[in-house]
């Protein structure tokens, strides 16, 4: 008898599910649900770029949406197939996302009192509106307990939990008031669908705890109560409306009742695994083992890494966080990524790409890419930093901005396009050599998300810059399928070391960096990082005189 | 009898001509001709953005029809206007804009030898092939002739005379030996008017020579033959074959010959005023006197200032030199400008600007600058350098280039365009500063040229960053009129400064500035001087992190 799991992803404007037989990990069934509220899913503030909040509403209407709609394609596809196969579910989403609820656990926003309320609504991890929060935490951090700080990265970031609670807290104290509680996406789905929201009682994900929320059994939790009355006294007193323990994602949540039973057709009792974070489960899928390093490839990046926590693993400052059991059971996993990459590429084609490309951002994607094959790494002259919507690893400050240099008078557009896809290169390496530099090798990058499937201009690039062979996941879903893994291994019958072999697997293609290629970029990073430092750091001192004119240097040896 | 004055002004795209009433200035008829060679009249090199020359063919072209289309216009506009009652010719032209002439003083790319040959053209004022040499020519008279350079700003430029043509003997040694001589365009025009092109007699314009070709009567003309020997031999032979005197435009270059007489039906023997360059005369038209500043705002600026030659004027590092008469009789010169302005918003809308503005760029231009109308200074968060084209005043630099920093994912085209404007004003307050720094007092200026005429939005934002109450010259073609006024003047009945305030008016609407915006952009400027600085010498030493947080601080003070 073939056994299913089911993967729900939640994305930054979607969400998702898909049926993978547990053998194999063919995807029987999958059905995608765009988040109707705000701008694709997203509630922002006109006067504040900062802001980005979403409707917890999108996310019940979805999850009865995909639910049924994947098991009817599934069925679909194979008539043979019953609801009642499905032995497990798994839960990804966005994170650090945390929603407010009041004592039952349902979203404050939810309720009339506080439906129109910004502040009431999901913090969506791309809200930067906590930035002077963050630098207030990493400050009192840094000199009352550092320990806190060296297991993140050595920064807290304002897209992380507490730096949004304690900005709601200041922005709008009504709204902290009457929260009882504060509950991740990654967990609200699970317990949702369990019948018990209960805020104390829920079970809470180590992914998303240990990540974003200071969470480590080392000290005994969360950031202990004297630490957290230096920030605010009302964090304190939080605290113990909040959890004692996490857990990683092979770990039961709860077993599905009865209503979400009847609202999905799912069979009643099915167990539901602990959630995660989208990029945790969507590394599992594309493999993620010791020396390889999986890459998200989307709006924004999310990158992977483990080491076996038998080894010893020193604290790599930058990163978002170093977490035992948070990808896979037995390792540490170490999460980094960039604030945007495919974001920046869509604001250029819709903001600054003119009709001579095309009338549609895809046919303007598929025109500039075109242009830009023929030309050769530094031909355009410019050079740009990827921090448009600032940087998350391994600066971690919000409070920086994009550049670009070396427009000519001759400057096109698809140059532009290039340069930005080489600056979020740039950026990538930076990630891995940090990660490298701690001890952790990364010989190998598989990829998922968009860009991976269909940029082939990008991911040759990547390569090239990355100077290592580049693998694309063979799903179009990583994240849901890692969240079906899981699903499948929280049932009790699977280990996730035979989930992956069965389920994540590569495609043919593998792009294999240029070695011309490899030598120009290396140039062009050393340049980048001059840019990344003196921007970037407080530490760098020097000038930067000789940037432009070697920029037109390889420029000039570039061109035909 | 009313007594007019014909002034030819020869552009980087196109010639024009213009009759003026030598006793109020007014315009009695004016023609212009788009030169038909290349792309809008400049011969590029698709594999380098440096190239730019021009066809001689199209000035001679040009030359006739300019002038039988005014004199028929004005015939049209006043018919007892007679050619004969036109007294006097002036001249100007773009430069340094050196052609490669045989004995006889004929282009050498209008003989069938060198017709396609693209380094016997003209080679365009803003032809940057030859940086190597400008850098050698700087180097090598900062170690032997310090005086020489002091001159011109301290560096020498790859626009002017002896760069051009160390870089032809170089690149092109066939047509460098082909040359028998060398002639500033603002030289050959007068000389073909006057039937005589004899490079050895044909007079030379102390403007071009003073400016460009390290030429002054302090050490007896060109630089020394000692000198150019360091360079290269063959220049030190040239100089025999060059000339030992150059004067300013009171002076006669010749009379009307009888060929050209006929062609345009002005009388033989008309007196032709000696050439200059078209800033310098339209400087004069806009009313330059000490205390005003003149600002030619087109594709690129030249600014022009004067002080009297009864006064110390110390050498002044970065202008684009101090020469005596080379503006105004009895007053030092001084020119400075920016190598590109409208080229940069001419680049972007052409390049960078979506359709969503408009169908046409002078659409796009008008919802641009409507749109930007209605915020305020830093409201973007955006800061650029306007170095597309390089930097001519003061760091005297082609091997720079644009810079924009600031942008998120929400930046839109009009803020990069205001950002740009922004830019220029800001390169156009550092020339002042420095000019002001020297002892020259600019309390005024006067602005001339298409975006000085059309566009307000910038005249605005121009008025704020320099702090200085901005008037705009009355006519369309300054530097027409400027030539006409030497046309005038050469005839030996008007003085200049009686010609000035006859013809040399401004409009009513004076640009006044707005002192919260003067107060912003005096933060912004303080931020673009720090990136000017540490791109652009090799002096600054430091650390860019604040940079971006500082304007992002900014932003979020100037938005609602």
């Amino acid at each position: 008898m073939p056994k299913y799991s089911i993967g729900l992803d939640f994305g930054t404007n979607s969400c998702r599910s898909v049926i993978i037989d547990i053998a194999d990990g063919n995807e029987l069934g999958t059905t995608v649900f765009d988040y109707p509220s705000g701008d694709l899913g997203i509630l922002t503030d006109p006067s504040d770029p900062n802001v980005a909040r979403q409707n917890p509403q999108d996310y019940i209407d979805g999850l009865e949406f995909v639910i049924t709609g994947s098991l009817e394609k599934a069925k679909s596809n194979n008539p043979e197939f019953d609801s009642s196969d499905v032995i497990g579910i798994g839960v990804d989403t966005t994170g650090s996302t945390p929603i407010p609820v009041d004592e039952s656990g349902t979203p404050l926003s939810l309720s009339p009192e506080f439906k129109d309320n910004l502040n009431a609504m999901v913090w969506l991890w791309k809200d930067h509106t906590a930035h002077a929060e963050a630098a207030e935490i990493t400050s009192k951090a840094k000199a009352l307990r550092p320990q806190y700080l060296a297991k993140c990265g050595g920064t807290y970031s304002s897209e992380w939990w507490w730096s949004k609670i304690l900005h709601l807290k200041r922005c709008a104290p009504e709204v902290f008031e009457a929260a009882h509680s504060f509950v991740e996406h990654c967990d609200y789905i699970p317990a949702l669908l369990a019948g018990n929201t209960d805020p104390l009682s829920m079970k809470r994900s180590v992914c998303a705890a240990g990540h974003k929320a200071m969470y480590s059994q080392e000290w005994g939790g969360l950031p202990d109560k004297e630490f957290l009355e230096q920030l605010d006294p009302k964090l304190s007193d939080l605290r113990d409306r909040l959890f004692n323990e996490a857990i990683s994602s092979e770990n039961v949540a709860g077993n599905l009742c009865s209503e979400w039973a009847k609202r999905t057709s799912l069979s009643e009792g099915t167990p539901i695994a602990v959630g995660a974070f989208d990029c945790h489960m969507g590394a599992v899928a594309c493999g993620v083992k010791e020396g390889v390093l999986t890459k998200i490839l989307g709006t924004s990046t999310c990158d992977i890494a483990v080491m076996p926590n038998s080894k010893e693993l020193d604290d790599i400052p930058g990163v978002c966080g170093i977490v035992d059991g948070s990808v896979l059971p037995g390792h540490y996993g170490i999460e980094a990524g960039q604030s945007a990459v495919g974001d920046i590429f869509l604001w250029l084609v819709n903001n600054l790409v003119p009709d001579s490309y095309g009338t549609n951002s895809d046919d303007k994607f598929v025109k500039m890419e075109e242009l830009m094959s023929g030309s050769s790494p530094g031909s355009s002259g410019l050079l740009a930093l990827d921090w448009n919507n600032g940087n998350r690893t391994v600066l971690v400050d919000v409070r920086l901005s994009g550049l670009i240099l070396g427009q000519t008078l001759q400057t096109k557009a698809h140059e532009i396009y290039r340069a930005y896809i080489e600056a979020t290169a740039f950026g990538a390496l930076t990630i891995i050599n940090r990660i490298e530099e701690y001890g952790v090798p990364i010989n190998e990058v598989v990829t998922t998300g968009g860009l991976a499937v269909k940029n082939h201009t990008l991911m040759q690039i990547y390569a090239d810059v990355l100077n290592r062979p580049l693998k694309v996941a063979i799903s179009d879903q990583t994240c849901a399928v890692g969240a079906a893994v899981f699903g499948a291994s929280c049932s009790g019958d699977y280990e996730i070391a035979q989930l992956q072999e069965n389920c994540s697997k590569v495609r043919e293609e593998i792009y294999i960096p240029n070695p011309d290629n490899v030598s120009v970029y290396k140039e062009l990073y050393c340049l980048y990082l001059e840019l990344h430092d003196s921007f970037g750091t407080e530490e760098w001192q020097g000038n930067l005189s000789g940037v432009m004119k070697e920029l037109i240097g390889i420029r000039e040896s570039q061109r035909p």
